[in-house]
């Protein structure tokens, strides 16, 4: 096949992504509950035909090229595995799911596990042929789906630096914090007020609204495509706090489509270059940028504006608010600072069940363990806020936790690189001058898409590889100082 | 091929036809403008991949049953046509379309000419193919794809009866009119508080909002699908006359789609009947019901709650509003009584123009004749609101405008067995009981789909052959009476 087939095949299936985004933005923002099963059919046949297309295509005797290499990435993911591996995996996940959804809330462990060892058993005949074709070690091939070139080997000592330094910092922190008052904003918040505000906060931030939406959904995500952006987030009348910073995180990602190379954006060169370096726009908005005292200085008028004024609004109070630490059970409800623990025990523990140095049966003895080794917290037979919480297990996702943490290590690498070229950047943003920061991320991240493998693009963007270092500074210079 | 592998081959194409629909409702209701190409690009490529589905299908062999006739029909017109001129023709009218937006606005009818003759051209092309295959008459072939089963033969001697009686009628109903004395609404009316009493009106005529939503839209339409309809509106604040009305209408569209039988919806068979029937739907909901004063003395209190009672509200003086008759120019914006008389001299001419007998050149001077005639209104040098006016005939969907009239006299006719039915239905309606009316519709046409062609679907529903009389008596009662 020659480059241009491919580059035809390629941009059919663009267009078939196009149909597939937006349908499921639908889903979750916009359709009535009794049109799922018609759409679950349609993105169904969707999705085989999508897989067809890729697997029409043939790389025999193309040139390597870093646009042929990214093809091949995502044609090798699509392709690789048998079709009736594909299909098992995808009925176990489905039915694991469902189960796991009242399972979760009657704390069913025994009912869970019975579903998900097929489930367990699928990722694993899936990582060991993954493994085969490409050379890496098991688990690695399932964390090269999310994050290209990254690998245990990579992982493990940064992971281990955050194990050595956080939980005292945690300690300390919330020794630190104990002794602060912190004024609770008082409600409701209407949504039209908490809406207006958003935007305004999206616009501030950069978002182009001729090129996305913002909507509401249970779960906010950023979906829609490259060329039509579609932020979605959930408010609650009784509390405004994380509605708009959900806002400001889903923006990040916005931002990253938003500015993805125009002329390139319908081959995988032209795409973002993984899921790790997708939340690392995300947490450079809402971690490095959006939690930062003088950003929410610049915000502080806005929420007065929209929200009414009142003492909460002071903004040391929101910058407090924003900062404040809690050992909690649950990953999702985490702050800043506990979450990449929630994180590491989540790579420790996937990264043994999949190499088969675990079976799934032990999952919730080690997760005892390890929360009370890293967060103090006692779980034991709490399977509903434990190994049951979150739904990326269930269906088999395994080799995605990291890029959470992987994310916010790179965006606070980023950000020291930032801050290296402009020394007075706080002040900057105090003042509502971003312009450094986008010009910066645009240059650096965005425009880059998948143009260099990650390792090249990080090092390129900030002169060295991904270290836990300027994450560690960062988190000590925001929780530690003062 | 089987009849289970035409089954599969149309369950495929339903579920496509899912994806389009959603898309471009999507791009009306919601899409910002920048998401345009790429949403133009993913819709064409999704109807190759349509067309494609359909043309794989082989019929030799399969036993003649309705469902097998309505496959065909569905099969035949998406493929008889050689792939040269539905490209040629889409260009033609492509280019056509857009160029009349602003022609229209710059009375270029000279321009608009020169676009407009290959258009002509490629439908008389058309014409002449799906005649040749069908046996009918050229301009009977194209209205056959949107009205099956209905000819020139039959709706000229119903058209010609309008002629006759309905110019008269029109005479005397405006001069009675002149007499009447008609309060104006004051606005103005917040959007919020015409949406909420819109979505009131709809729960009221039974749409189903756990399967659909409603929307706001530039151009009104009723999209989606049947598991999950979309209507849409457009509001203006100091009118809500239209926007209310315009609701009713697409709730009539929108509970067919509903009530269509949801074990065949993904069969041709199990979905609408055709666009004449469809309107009839509408028109059954905005014409027999919504503009009756029973039916706006039960909406009159839900008017007064959203929007603030005030002189104008009074049932009566509503009922003037909503049956108002003027002669005008424009075909959208004609009331209940002239709107017709639009559409007979659109058939005329197109009709002729398809049969060879009028040359693009020559419309605006039979225009100007059949506007003098029918509606006495001088036309003459006025291209842009004469023959430029409406988007049908620039993109070449010749056969469609006869669907409205039939629709109106469907509807007549729908009523007049209901109330042959239920001597007490003004009664009924007046006191809110719409329950007769939507059993009647539901059992006689909605669940029936396209089990049966349309003359029998009529003659079963209504005891005799689709008839303008219906609609005459059903004219003269609401306008001439009293």
């Amino acid at each position: 096949m020659s480059y241009d087939a491919l580059v035809a095949g390629f941009t059919r299936y663009y267009r078939y992504q196009h149909l597939a985004q937006i349908v499921a933005w639908d889903q979750a923002a916009m359709m009535p509950p009794k049109g799922n099963d018609a759409r679950g059919a349609a993105m169904a046949e969707l999705a085989v035909l999508m897989h067809e297309t890729l697997t029409k295509l043939d790389f025999t005797g193309v040139a390597e090229t870093p646009s042929v290499r990214e093809m091949r990435r995502q044609w090798r993911t699509a392709t690789l595995l048998p079709a009736a591996l594909v299909e098992k995996k995808s009925l176990a996940g489905t039915h694991c799911e469902h189960a796991w959804r009242t399972q979760r809330k009657a704390n069913d462990w025994k009912g869970f596990l019975a579903n998900w060892r097929p489930v367990v058993s699928c990722a694993r005949e899936e990582a060991a042929l993954l493994a085969d074709a490409t050379g890496l070690a098991k688990y690695d091939a399932l964390l090269d789906k999310f994050e290209p070139g990254m690998t245990s080997a990579i992982i493990e000592p940064m992971f281990a630096s955050l194990q050595r330094w956080l939980p005292a910092l945690v300690d300390e922190v919330l020794a630190k914090q104990a002794r602060e008052v912190v004024i609770e904003p008082v409600g409701p918040f209407p949504v039209a007020a908490q809406r207006a505000l958003g935007i305004e906060i999206m616009q501030l931030l950069g978002f182009d609204f001729e090129g996305g939406r913002l909507d509401v959904s249970t779960h906010p995500f950023c979906g829609g495509v490259a060329e039509d952006v579609r932020i979605t987030t959930r408010y609650r009348e009784d509390d405004f706090v994380q509605a708009m910073m959900g806002i400001v995180h889903e923006t990040g990602h916005a931002r990253y489509e938003q500015r993805l190379p125009r002329d390139l954006v319908h081959l995988p060169i032209g795409q973002p270059r993984s899921m790790g370096m997708h939340e690392s726009q995300s947490l450079s908005f809402e971690m490095q940028l959006g939690r930062s005292e003088v950003f929410l200085r610049l915000v502080a008028p806005l929420v007065a504006k929209h929200l009414g004024d009142q003492p909460a609004f002071a903004p040391e109070n929101l910058a407090r608010i924003y900062t404040r630490v809690k050992r909690g059970y649950i990953r999702v409800d985490a702050d800043e600072l506990t979450y990449p623990l929630h994180v590491v025990l989540r790579f420790e523990i996937e990264r043994a069940l999949i190499e088969g140095e675990l079976e799934p049966e032990d999952v919730p003895a080690m997760w005892d363990e390890k929360m009370r080794d890293y967060l103090g917290l006692d779980t034991r037979g709490n399977y509903a806020d434990g190994c049951l919480q979150d739904i990326h297990w269930t269906d088999g996702a395994f080799g995605y936790f990291p890029s959470y943490t992987l994310g916010a290590m790179y965006a606070a690498q980023c950000f020291a690189a930032i801050r290296a070229r402009h020394p007075d950047l706080d002040a900057r943003i105090e003042r509502g001058d971003l312009s450094e920061i986008f010009a910066w991320l645009d240059a650096n991240i965005w425009s880059q898409a998948s143009q260099y493998e990650t390792t090249d693009l990080i090092a390129r963007a900030t002169g060295g590889p991904l270290s836990a270092d300027h994450f560690e500074q960062h988190l000590r210079r925001r929780y530690a100082l003062s």
